[in-house]
C-alpha cells in the first residue's frame, strides 16, 4: 500500500508499506480522503520535532470504509463508512478522572503522536470510530474533524440564539466556526485582513470587515447598539488580534482562544477586569462534537464545496503542502485511494 | 464638619465644610470609620486625574449611623447602623439591562466619581445603604466593602467545597480572598514574595510559599497530586505573576484577575489553549456579595484584627497614606468621628 510520512528536515516521503491485519480490538480502514491542516504544516516545518518521532505517518482528518474487523470488535462491519476521532486518552490522569478526557494530560493525538491517516490501509482502535451516514459523500465527510473543532469552540462559548459573534480570522477554521455559530442561531461578523479570503467569507453570507480600513471597535459598537459582541473567537493567531479582542466584547462577554499562540501574548487585563470578561481556551473536541459535525455536514450546513479548494492524489502531497503554505487553498484533500 | 479631600498634585487637604440636610430619597450618615485602600492611593498619586474632579471627597469603605432621614425614605431610622455599597448605576445601559448593574457602562463609583465617605456628615441615596447588625462593632464593619470584593471574586470563580485554591499576593485583598475561600470550603495556599506579609498570612493558618525560593509549579503539582489548582486568584498586579499563573491551574481550571494591570500583560495562551483554562475578570460586587460580607464579618470568619493594623484620626490622614504607601500597614481605618 501507499503511505506518506514526515521524515524530518521539512520533507515528506511517499512510499510503499506492507498491509498488516487489524489486531484484536482494531478495525482496518480503507482510507478514502485525508485533509491537510495547519498542524500538518507545523509538523512539516519541523516546529513539532520535539514531539514527533520520525518517520511519522501523519494525517488526522479523514474518511474511509471498513475493510476488515479485528477480533473482539462488535457493532462494526466491512463496508461501513467511518471517520476517526483521533484522540487516545489514558483514562486515569486527573483531567480524565474529572471528565475532560479529550484533553487528557497524557493524550496520544493520533496522526501526531502515533501513526495517522495518510496510508491506504489504516488499523485503528474501534473506540476511535465515528459512524458516517452511507449517503454522505466521503470527500465531504473528510471535513468532520475540523468541523468538530468548530462545534467544540462554539459549544465552549455557551452561545445563545441571537448572540452577536465576531470571528477574527477568515481561514478554514474561522469559516467553520462562523458557519456553526450561524447554524446555532448567532449573527456573525468575520474580521480578516486578506482581501481574497474576505471575499470568500462574504460570499457565504457573513458580514466582513478589514481591520486596517475600518475601526473595528466602532464597527462592533454600532453593530451591537453599544453593547459589544457576546462572543469573540480569536482564530487568527496574530498578536494584534489578541490585544484588540478584549475591546470587542460586551460586559461579561466571552473570548475564545482557538488559534495556536506559540509565544506569550499581551492581553489588556484592565479591560478584562473592567468588563468582567471571560477568556476561554478551547482545544480539540469531545465525541458529542464529532457527532454534531457529521450531522451538520449531512444537513448541508457547512459550505463544504467552498472549503474544499482542491483534491490531489497521494503522490502530489508535497505540492499540496506548498499550495497550503502559500495560501492558495483553504482546505486540500488528499485522495488516499485506500481499497481502490 | 470635618472633611478630607484630594486636591490634586498628590495632596490631601483636611478642612471644614457645612452640614447640609439630606435631600429627598437620601439619608444623612454620621460616618464612624472609613478604610483607606489602594485605589485611594492611586487617586492621591494622580494616576486617576483623568477620571476624578478635584477637590474630591474620597473614601468608599465605611461604616456609620443614620443621623437624619430625607423625605420619601422608608425602612430606615435615625440610629440604624449602616454601610454603603458605593455603586450608582444608570439602569439603562446594555450591561444594566443584561443584569450586570454593578459594572454598568456608565457607573458612578461613589468616592471616586462623586463625593465619598471622608466627611463627618455624608448624604447618600437610600438605595445604596446596607444594613449592619447593631452588635457588629463599627470599626470591623468598615471592612464590609473590601470583604464584598473578596466574596465577589470567590463567587465568580464558582468555587466548590474541597477545591484547592492558590492566591497570588498576600496583601489585604489576597488575605480576604483566602479567608472567604476557606470559609467556602476550599484549601488555600498563598504566594507572596515579601517575608513579613508571608509570616502574617501563615499566622492566619494558610499555606504560604515564596516563589523566589520554591518552584511554585512543582509545589502546586505536588499539593494537588499532579492535577493543578482548581482556582488561581491573581491579586499581586505583577507581570511575572500573570505569566506564571497559567502554569498553576488544572485542566479547565480558572484564573481570576482581581488586581489592576494598567498596561497589557503577557499571558501564556498556549497553556490557556492546551488546558482549556478559563480567565475571568472580577470587578467590585453585587448586593448579595455585600450582604454576605456583613454576615462573614459578624460571624468572625474574617481575620479583622490582623487586617486593621491602625486606626487614625481624620487629621492624620496624610501620615496614614504614607504608612500605606510604605507597606507599614495592611488596612488603616480613619476614625472620621461623625456625629461624635
Amino acid at each position: 500500500m501507499r503511505i506518506a510520512t514526515y521524515v524530518g528536515n521539512g520533507a515528506v516521503h511517499v512510499g510503499e508499506a506492507m498491509i498488516v491485519p487489524p489486531s484484536s480490538g482494531e478495525v482496518q480502514i480503507a482510507v478514502a480522503y485525508a485533509g491537510l491542516c495547519g498542524t500538518d504544516l507545523h509538523i512539516l516545518h519541523g516546529s513539532m520535532d520535539m514531539r514527533v518521532t520520525t518517520p511519522l505517518v501523519f494525517g488526522h482528518e479523514m474518511s474511509g470504509t471498513i475493510a476488515a474487523v479485528g477480533a473482539g470488535v462488535e457493532g462494526w462491519e466491512v463496508g461501513d463508512h467511518v471517520t476517526v476521532m483521533p484522540l487516545d486518552w489514558d483514562g486515569s490522569c486527573p483531567a480524565c478522572l474529572a471528565g475532560a478526557q479529550h484533553i487528557c494530560q497524557n493524550l496520544n493525538f493520533v496522526g501526531i503522536d502515533s501513526p495517522g491517516a495518510l496510508q491506504q490501509s489504516w488499523n485503528v482502535r474501534a473506540e476511535w470510530l465515528i459512524r458516517l451516514p452511507a449517503d454522505l459523500p466521503l470527500d465531504i465527510a473528510a471535513l468532520a474533524e475540523p468541523v468538530a473543532v468548530a462545534v467544540h469552540d462554539v459549544r465552549r462559548a455557551d452561545l445563545t440564539r441571537g448572540d452577536k459573534v465576531v470571528v477574527i480570522g477568515g481561514g478554514p477554521i474561522g469559516v467553520l466556526i462562523a458557519s456553526v455559530a450561524r447554524r446555532f442561531g448567532a449573527e456573525v461578523a468575520v474580521i480578516e485582513v486578506e482581501p481574497a479570503r474576505r471575499a470568500q467569507v462574504a460570499g457565504i453570507g457573513f458580514a466582513t470587515l478589514d481591520p486596517r480600513e475600518t475601526d473595528q471597535v466602532e464597527w462592533v459598537e454600532r453593530w451591537t447598539d453599544g453593547a459589544g459582541a457576546d462572543v469573540v473567537f480569536e482564530v487568527s493567531g496574530a498578536a494584534a488580534a489578541v490585544l484588540g479582542a478584549t475591546s470587542l466584547a460586551k460586559v461579561r462577554g466571552t473570548i475564545v482562544v482557538v488559534a495556536i499562540h506559540p509565544t506569550p501574548r499581551e492581553i489588556d487585563l484592565q479591560r478584562v477586569f473592567w468588563r468582567e470578561l471571560r477568556i476561554l481556551g478551547a482545544r480539540v473536541y469531545e465525541r458529542t462534537d464529532f457527532d454534531a459535525a457529521v450531522r451538520l455536514l449531512s444537513a448541508g450546513d457547512i459550505p463544504s464545496s467552498l472549503l474544499i479548494t482542491k483534491v490531489v492524489p497521494l503522490t502530489e502531497i508535497s505540492e499540496a503542502f506548498e499550495d497550503l503554505e502559500n495560501g492558495r487553498a483553504l482546505k486540500i484533500l488528499v485522495d488516499v485511494g485506500g481499497g481502490g
